[in-house]
C-alpha cells in the first residue's frame, strides 16, 4: 500500500511517498516541488499541480494525505496557503487519488508521539521510522513523509480493527 | 475582445464573459458554477476547475479577471476561499488565459464609480452597462461580470494610451 504525503507551500511544496509491506515502512520517493521563480501566481500553481500529477502517475499511490491547516500567521498567508492547497487538491482529484486530511497535531503525534514536536524532531523520527540514511532531507519533504506515515498508521489500524489485510 | 470574470466561492462560483466590440460591451454568457453537494472538498474543487475550463473552451476568452482578496471574515474562511481561488487559477492557467487581478475596490469603482458599493448597486450598474434585461442575475454572476468589465475598461484604456486598436 502506497501513500503520498504532501506539504503545500508556494515556494517549496514537500512530497513523500511511503510504502507499507509486511508491516514495514519504506520511503519510495520524496523531495520538494519548486515552481519557476518570477512566474505569475496562477502559472506557479499550475506547475505545482502538474508536478504532483506526474508524481502520482509515476509512483501510483492510491491515497494522498495532506495537512488540514486551521491557522496561519495572518490573513494574507492564509489566502496564499489556501491557493496552493487548492492546486494540490485539484491534482489529487485529477489523478483519482483518495484524499485524507489530518491536523498538524495528529501528524506530529503519529510520528513523534508528541503533538507539539518541532520540525527537527519530526525529521529525526521520520528518518528513524523509514530507515533513511539521507542526512539532507528538507523539512518540507520530511513533513510530507510524516503526513504519509500518519495516514498509513491510521489505515493499517482501521484494517486491523476490521480484520482485513492491507491492499 | 472577450474577457472572463470569475468570482470564486465554494458553493457558488460566479462567472461572466463580456465582449467589447466597437466600444460597446455585450454579455456573452454568465451564471454560477455549483459543485455537487456532499462531495469531499477536493472533488468539489475539481468540478469548479473542470466547469471553468469548459467555459473557456466554449467561449474562448483571451483573458480572465479575478478579484484579489486581501481580507476574509476569519482564518477558516480565508483558507477556504484561498483553496477555491487556487482551483480557479489552475483552470485559467490550464486554458492558457492571461490573468488579471483587481481589488474589490477597483472592481466596484469601475462599474459604479464608488469603491464601497454594495452587491445590489453593482448588479444594477452591471445590468445597465451591459443592457441586461434579465432580472434574475445572481449576485455571484454580477460580481463576475463586474470583474470582466473592470478589466475591459483597464485594457481598452491601456490600448488607447498606447495608440493601438483592441484585438
Amino acid at each position: 500500500m502506497r501513500v503520498l504525503g504532501i506539504d503545500p507551500s508556494l515556494h517549496s511544496t514537500g512530497f513523500g511517498i511511503v510504502e507499507e509491506a509486511g508491516g514495514a515502512l519504506r520511503p519510495v520517493a520524496y523531495g520538494i516541488v519548486k515552481p519557476t521563480a518570477g512566474l505569475p501566481l496562477h502559472l506557479k500553481l499550475a506547475e505545482i499541480k502538474a508536478e504532483l500529477e506526474t508524481l502520482i502517475r509515476t509512483y501510483g499511490p492510491a491515497e494522498a494525505a495532506v495537512e488540514n491547516p486551521f491557522y496561519a500567521q495572518n490573513m494574507k498567508t492564509a489566502l496564499l496557503l489556501g491557493q496552493v492547497r487548492g492546486a494540490v487538491l485539484v491534482a489529487v482529484a485529477a489523478a483519482g487519488c483518495a484524499l485524507a486530511e489530518y491536523s498538524a497535531l495528529e501528524i506530529k503525534k503519529a510520528v513523534t508521539g508528541y503533538g507539539q514536536a518541532d520540525k527537527e524532531q519530526v525529521l529525526t523520527m521520520v528518518r528513524s521510522l523509514l530507515g533513511l540514511d539521507d542526512a539532507s532531507v528538507p523539512f518540507d519533504a520530511s513533513d510530507a513523509l510524516a503526513a504519509a506515515i500518519c495516514h498509513l498508521n491510521t489505515r493499517l489500524f482501521q484494517l486491523k480493527v476490521d480484520g482485513k489485510e492491507p491492499p
